[in-house]
């Protein structure tokens, strides 16, 4: 298996411009049109979802908002989702999943840091901010929790900000694929707004174009082999 | 059984007072701080949706946003909700079912129509407007259709607006419960910011509460029974 990632620039764009010939015109301006939109500027973390319907409609509402990013932490459920609801936006994401040890949530998020993430817990909580007060001129990711418990002590433990969603009934939460399409929508409609470097790399880009590619064209790995052996022949 | 909305609003409040004595000051506190952020110049329309955790994560966004009414029109599918996503919301809600007829859609909006509200068809059509440009001065009726096949041409037909939620991904629409949630959060918020009369009346708020009061109190028909015995006696 190749890894785009370890690639240059150049010879991204070389394989990418190759492979294109194997879609649709029409497939590959859909390509360029959401590639345009992307953004890294806002990651989704999901610790412990154990409903795939839920995790389906996250996925879903990642790749409505343009956020390319989701990250799977795996301490006692293993990432699941249902075709139906997530209607193939898994095959546009970029997707982590966190499971080499037995807690992951603390590593998950501190390589996030690394990377330059805020870590924003989605949970009431003393130092809270409402959704529309938190500020997106840095980079973010949320956390969601489970179902039933919401978000872990490590979450807790770890996270720079939190954040609620103002609400007037009886209900004490939101379902967490609600919470986190109104996260997406109150702050990629923000960061669009007023973050000039919300879009990916042109690296990046390259990358998860590749993905896409390879993800869309029939016995996409049998046509790279054959790419790479010509190639060497030359 | 009695029909709380024929009483005047007198009789309302005294009866409002004495069944408050079977309810804990505490829930009492609850119920009247949630019914003062209650609104009717939104209303949720549903229709035909057969999804039991789709129709039942909207009731439970509607509590949480304080939209009080809403609307379930059953031509094709009958209204079901499962208890674990609906969180009991559908205790404190004003819900009204339209299933008199073979098709129910068009008397149902044009009901409203006569209460008002303009019907507003959430999908993407050529005279549509995003969600954050849709006008909030008039009272609304959103109406969402199945999960499958969106709206029917009996709404198309009687929608004096369109709406639809700017996407960047490739899938083409949001999850139903996501997308009342998303046009709930945008349009109550401005709702509760510019509309001073957003709130409901004082006659609709007594109804309410005695529907909240009867939901509440164990055997409560038993004890509103006893309550006009006695008050023929005096």
């Amino acid at each position: 298996m190749i890894l785009f990632y370890t690639m240059d620039l150049n010879e991204k764009i070389t394989l990418i411009n190759y492979l294109s010939q194997f879609i649709s015109e029409k497939r590959k301006a859909r390509f360029d049109e959401v590639i345009a939109h992307r953004t890294n500027h806002l990651r989704i973390v999901l610790e412990d979802l154990y409903q795939a319907h839920n995790a389906s409609a996250v996925l879903r509402s990642c790749d409505c908002f343009g956020v390319q990013y989701v990250h799977f932490i795996e301490n006692r459920n293993k990432f699941k989702i249902s075709a139906d609801v997530a209607m193939g936006s898994s095959n546009w994401l970029s997707i982590t999943r966190h499971n080499e040890q037995e807690e992951n949530t603390v590593n998950a998020l501190r390589q996030l840091k690394q990377q330059g993430y805020r870590i924003v817990a989605t949970t009431p909580h003393t130092n809270d901010v409402t959704l529309s007060e938190l500020p997106v001129d840095r980079k973010l990711a949320l956390v969601f929790g489970t179902e039933i418990d919401g978000i872990t002590d490590a979450v807790r433990q770890e996270a720079d900000e939190f954040v609620r969603i103002p609400m007037f009934g009886f209900t004490e939460s939101f379902n967490i694929s609600v919470c986190a399409a109104l996260c997406m929508y109150e702050l990629t409609t923000r960061i669009r707004r007023d973050v000039p470097q919300y879009l990916i790399s042109e690296e990046e880009r390259a990358t998860i174009y590749l993905d896409w590619l390879k993800n869309s064209i029939e016995k996409s790995d049998a046509i790279i082999d054959l790419y790479y052996k010509e190639k060497k022949k030359l």
